[in-house]
């Protein structure tokens, strides 16, 4: 079988890794870059990873969308705050019979590239990475790295071929990967971790370390897990029990970090507050659950992102 | 009748505006100092006052509780931080047979000046107060200042003499000032203001009148009015609907001011977290009712303030 090629719509700390393992195995792989677009032209991508550094002299570097060829599978690693793009972005390289694989934060996020291809070529997946861009060109993958995806949908829905094709290409790639049939599940317990984590280490700027080694920020986590947990059940998700503790465990094994909620906010860029927080809770309250702990959290990223950028 | 003596326990932006205010109309007036004492002794208090600006010269100055001698009326307007002193602080002036008016922030905070001198020489009341210390015996009285106070107990209590006759002294003192014989509804409605003013304030790092004039802060204020609003019922404290509105009215038309509570973050004072809302929590969680907005803020604090101090 062919490899199948790939345009990464966003290559940064999380675009930016895939591509290059991507690049690395020998797929044909298109780099949509903005900001390091000239150095990566020239220098290629640079990888620190904890599953090997390496450094790619050449690759298919892209300032503009329209001149990506066609592709199999196009990547939509973007933050979400940049979704009023795609329908610039995303025509170019879907333009044939390819699909969109979205790895980006939030819920329910698939179904603005969905607006632009259709629903039924739209796959979804969450990523349970640690990585930092830390020069152009140049990523610094920390820990974890595993990306979990499968077809986009309200329901579970059955593993497809296609799935099992990005799998595999992914695998050989050295990439950790799981297909699921059950990306809503897979949203929410990304969700799980992203909402107390990514909102607190904003609001009480603190790293993952501070905010796991105190008694009042821990009892905090718990109870906005919590709501979440509660949220997902509302949506028809059951999060086994075990997974509340678990993103707790997650967080304190991690290495010291700093959510790219953290990083937006310190960088004065916009924060993903709509798809980390607003659809979640929009899609809760629909289903008559309010998390208000959450809810507070989201108005006071909201305030703190207005005042920041003032 | 002879005017009656007062000690003030705490002779800061509160203590120190009203007891000047008292002595200015004749009353002997005590005032334990702290850090201002070498000063206030020399030089006495200085008030720039929204009422009127005045100087006192001569004020009876202490700088231990010992020498206090008993007084009529002792007025505690310490930080609820500093209780664990009132042991040692209370005796000397309510050695003879006056009572404690509780003027502290929180919800029964009474309750540790009653453990000292019995519960039925204890009144307590609610300052609606925007003063500052601006330097040494130095008070500057910004926005409003009245005192609503009453005969604690777990219920209203109808007004007694001696309140009456407290009142009547204060407001000869010019001090505005209503005896009431609901206690527990002045605590909960000045509590419908501090818990979403003082923490947000802090949490958000934000004046009262940015946090009035961004949406997200305002919608959160009210949710957390609601919770409060909703714990006060639970505690049988039915405040009127319409102070919903007007809390949040009065904070719209009040100056531009720092919270005590962001005042005490930013000077790395210990915050009244356990007083304004871990006793509120408590009480509401007793009477079956959850504030979860409340609660992550407290959390918030807590947090905030560990951090601060380390």
């Amino acid at each position: 079988m062919t490899k199948q090629s790939y345009a990464i719509i966003g290559s940064g700390a999380l675009g930016g890794l895939y591509g290059a393992l991507l690049a690395k195995a020998g797929h044909e792989v298109h780099f949509l870059l903005h900001s390091d677009y000239e150095f990566v032209k020239q220098h290629g991508l640079t990888v620190e990873s904890i599953w090997g550094d390496f450094h790619l002299p050449s690759v298919h570097a892209h300032n503009r969308a329209e001149s990506i060829p066609p592709c199999d599978v196009t990547l939509l690693a973007l933050k979400t705050t940049n979704n009023h793009l795609l329908e610039k972005l995303l025509p170019p390289s879907t333009c044939g019979a390819g699909v969109v694989l979205c790895l980006q934060n939030g819920l329910d996020v698939e179904s603005d590239a969905a607006a632009i291809v259709g629903n039924d070529r739209v796959l979804g997946g969450s990523c349970f990475l640690c990585s930092n861009k830390v020069g152009p060109g140049h990523i610094r993958h920390l820990d974890q790295g595993r990306i979990v995806f499968g077809e986009w949908g309200p329901t579970a829905i059955p593993i497809s071929e296609r799935a099992r094709r990005i799998e595999s290409e992914f695998q050989s790639a050295g990439i950790e990967v799981n297909a699921t049939h059950d990306l809503p599940m897979t949203r929410w317990r990304k969700l799980l971790w992203n909402i107390p984590f990514n909102g607190l280490s904003v609001v009480l700027n603190a790293s993952t370390k501070e905010l796991i080694e105190d008694n009042n920020s821990v009892a905090l986590a718990k109870r906005i897990i919590n709501e979440v947990h509660a949220g997902a059940a509302g949506c028809g998700v059951m999060i086994p029990e075990m997974f509340k503790e678990k993103t707790m465990e997650a967080t304190r094994v991690m290495v010291p970090y700093d959510s790219s909620m953290r990083l937006d906010y310190l960088a004065g860029r916009p924060m993903e507050i709509d798809a980390i927080f607003r659809r979640p809770l929009a899609a809760a309250e629909r289903a008559g659950v309010m998390m208000p702990a959450v809810a507070t959290l989201a108005d006071q990223l909201s305030f703190l992102g207005r005042k920041h950028s003032a």
